[in-house]
């Protein structure tokens, strides 16, 4: 029986390019550049899963996300032309992945998932970063969960079984909700239970993703909510 | 600037002792054995001290706070000839610090304390214990810091300088809230600031315990709600 239900974040929970490309709009206003914003936001994001590979390969120390952001933000300042902007500008620019608004359904969901089960992220981002995100915006885990506790990025097996380990209850006791294929399947390889959420708008429509619900996971919902309706306790 | 109020939890946030003193108590009734309740919760209470000194010494591997509570019930099941108890029930009632009960005004003082402030526990307890007793007994922390994620119990160093490291904060930004002054004193020694509050029924009055207020602490509180006040945030 599940008694704990741990959540991807970015892209299933809150909405990475919607928040990033208002901030990056808002700031080139300010600044008055010219700017493709959400352009920007998608290259951003795309620097993160080959800047987590090199420190899952070595050739980077353990570097958390928001250092892992500043770096990316760095390389994409130069591309861009960003040499106007100040270190405390950078900063703050960075520091809007610790601001990215929830979907619509994600609070009210993870309110009524709360009544039954312990809810937390299992997220790459680091704890302060999702504890920050979680203030901002009324997420209302139970408790926070980040790769950074265990030294590890998804989807290695000992962020999943971490997890388990720190609630104290076997792998087939927790669910992982998430809308990355990916990710579910490795958590599934250890033993979680799974629940794919679909998230359509995440990546621009020129990104085919696949989106089908798939048997091979426990659940498939459309939304937090959705979910929450077919565990039976809405 | 104070971000993240960090709370004791075992007699600072809960009633340990008469908690557990209700819990034996109820357990010896339905198992129809004789015994001082609350002798026997402070003896247990008494036994976690000097086991964590053996993990911390290297006597004993590295073992959570629900794996050292067990240890001392075992002892205090011979002394207490309570060899009628099936290995569930032993389980069961080891689980009675899951579910220690708030004073009266935790739960109120920390749901005003949370507008303003990151609330977290930092406590020995493991972090399974931590959530579970959250979740029972409607703890509204953002998240869950146990001694657990560094290895290391208070009052060593690790456990404050960790809490601040996680929450991304320099130690000054924290601040301890405590019952106890050794804990207190070891915070500050570590550069956070700090917060006593009062708890005169956490020990029976033979116990005697300094319980004044102390210019070297930066609060001194009759309780959550009275720091809540003097934070200016009622």
């Amino acid at each position: 029986m599940v008694k704990a239900l741990i959540f991807d974040v970015f892209g299933t929970i809150v909405d990475w390019r919607g928040s990033i490309t208002r901030e990056v709009r808002a700031i080139a206003e300010v600044k008055g550049f010219q700017i493709n914003a959400g352009k920007f936001a998608n290259e951003w994001r795309s620097g993160y899963q080959p800047a987590m590979d090199r420190v899952r390969k070595g050739h980077l120390p353990w570097l958390n996300i928001d250092a892992l952001h500043r770096l990316i933000l760095d390389e994409l300042a130069k591309k861009y032309q960003l040499g106007q902007m100040s270190e405390e500008e950078m900063n703050t620019l960075n520091l809007a992945w610790h601001r990215l608004k929830p979907w619509p359904d994600s609070v009210r969901g993870l309110k009524i998932l709360k009544k039954k089960y312990t809810i937390s992220p299992l997220s790459n981002g680091n704890f302060s970063l999702l504890n920050n995100m979680a203030k901002h915006s009324d997420l209302p885990w139970d408790c926070i969960i980040s790769a950074e506790l265990f030294g590890h990025y998804k989807p290695d097996p000992e962020t999943y079984l971490g997890a388990a380990k720190l609630l104290d209850l076997n792998p087939s006791q927790v669910m992982l909700c998430a809308a990355h294929k990916d990710d579910l399947l490795a958590a599934q390889a250890c033993g979680l239970k799974t629940a794919f959420i679909k998230r359509p708008r995440e990546f621009p429509p020129s990104v085919n993703l696949d989106l089908s619900f798939d048997k091979r996971f426990d659940f498939n919902a459309d939304n937090v909510i959705d979910l929450a309706n077919q565990l039976s306790i809405v």
